[in-house]
């Protein structure tokens, strides 16, 4: 091998890896800039290659690119909730949180951009994908606690927490990345319990959960 | 007067009265059926003029009469957190969101549609309007919790616990309008006041209120 080795923006790449350099690029533009600030030119250059090459694997231009690299992102942010089922609960939560918001702070632009609604590249597609997300979350969680069937009051506690956990990340985003990310992080699992026992004055199962958690520690 | 009065339709009204049945009319049909759904000719229709006559209020077609309505919806939800600044404090909140979910119920699809994102009619100036609104909601609660300068994290459970009353208003609607609202309502006000006391853990001035909330009940 010689010292005078290809860069790798000339290196010759299969249509597969092509295609991931592409969307690792235009994630990473996304990821901190608004997509109004965002072309297909930018894209291009920060990826090496010209602009006919990105249309050719995006003929759905900016949007399609868009709508691939949230896809991308969303596959992302469903590993951060991947815990194994062992040893106490609490704990899983607060890994699976340091794994969130590490991937919060890392797409800081693009999370708020993506979440705050009324941007140009939003549709009922992005919604779409934002919402498996949240749903995966609510599975998650339901999964780890140990319950299949959970009643309508449990269920709107799960789904109210993790709302609350992601405006809490848009506000610590908005306010400078304040407090740090660990105080965040107790500071939410905190919250849900404290959210769960509200429900578990009204709710059996919630109450059977909020004793095992307590139990648990 | 003859028993044969003019249908209220045909009934000549002055530019503002027009403007504001118009409105009126948009904003029930937006409240009951996805903007998607509705024209600029079942505005007409409903409210007994011609087409020509809406477009001349508003040259913008429909994305100007949706935007319209929702401002105007804006302000009656602003109106729901008038609240006298008498009395124990946690009754107070109780009666705003009993107007609060009043009004959710009353507009529940256009509730849903406007927060749920990706719509075609949501726009920047959209989105503006709806944070609008969560802004004069936190001002709201300070202003009755006599807090003049929130800290980092008393604002940041304020903004987090309206975020979950919104949150738990789509859930509400999503589950067929379950629980029924004093139950709801009597749920939201005690998760804010779990929501204070995990932050007053660590927040001196979310402390003091929590303290201060007990002693007025």
């Amino acid at each position: 091998m010689t010292p005078q080795a290809p860069t790798p923006a000339y290196r010759r790449l299969s249509v597969e890896e092509r295609r991931s350099q592409l969307l690792e690029t235009a994630l990473s533009l996304f990821a901190h800039r608004a997509p109004e600030d965002i072309s297909l030119d930018d894209v291009a250059e920060a990826a090496g290659v010209s602009r006919p090459l990105v249309y050719r694997y995006f003929p759905g231009g900016k949007q399609q690119l868009y709508e691939a690299a949230l896809m991308s992102a969303a596959d992302e942010l469903r590993h951060c909730f991947d815990e194994p089922h062992e040893g106490p609960l609490l704990p899983r939560l607060s890994r699976a949180l340091d794994r969130y918001l590490a991937f919060v702070d890392q797409h800081d632009t693009g999370f708020s951009a993506l979440l705050q609604g009324g941007s140009v590249v939003e549709t009922s597609r992005t919604t779409a994908i934002v919402d498996g997300v949240r749903r995966a979350a609510a599975e998650h969680v339901l999964s780890h606690l140990g319950i299949a069937e959970p009643g309508p009051r449990l269920r709107m506690t799960i789904r109210m927490w993790i709302t609350a956990v992601e405006a809490a990340s848009l506000i610590w985003l908005d306010e400078g990345k304040q407090p740090p990310p660990d105080e965040l992080r107790d500071w939410l699992v905190e919250q849900f319990v404290a959210a769960l026992a509200v429900t578990a004055r009204r709710d059996a199962q919630s109450d059977a959960l909020v004793r095992a958690l307590a139990a648990d520690l």
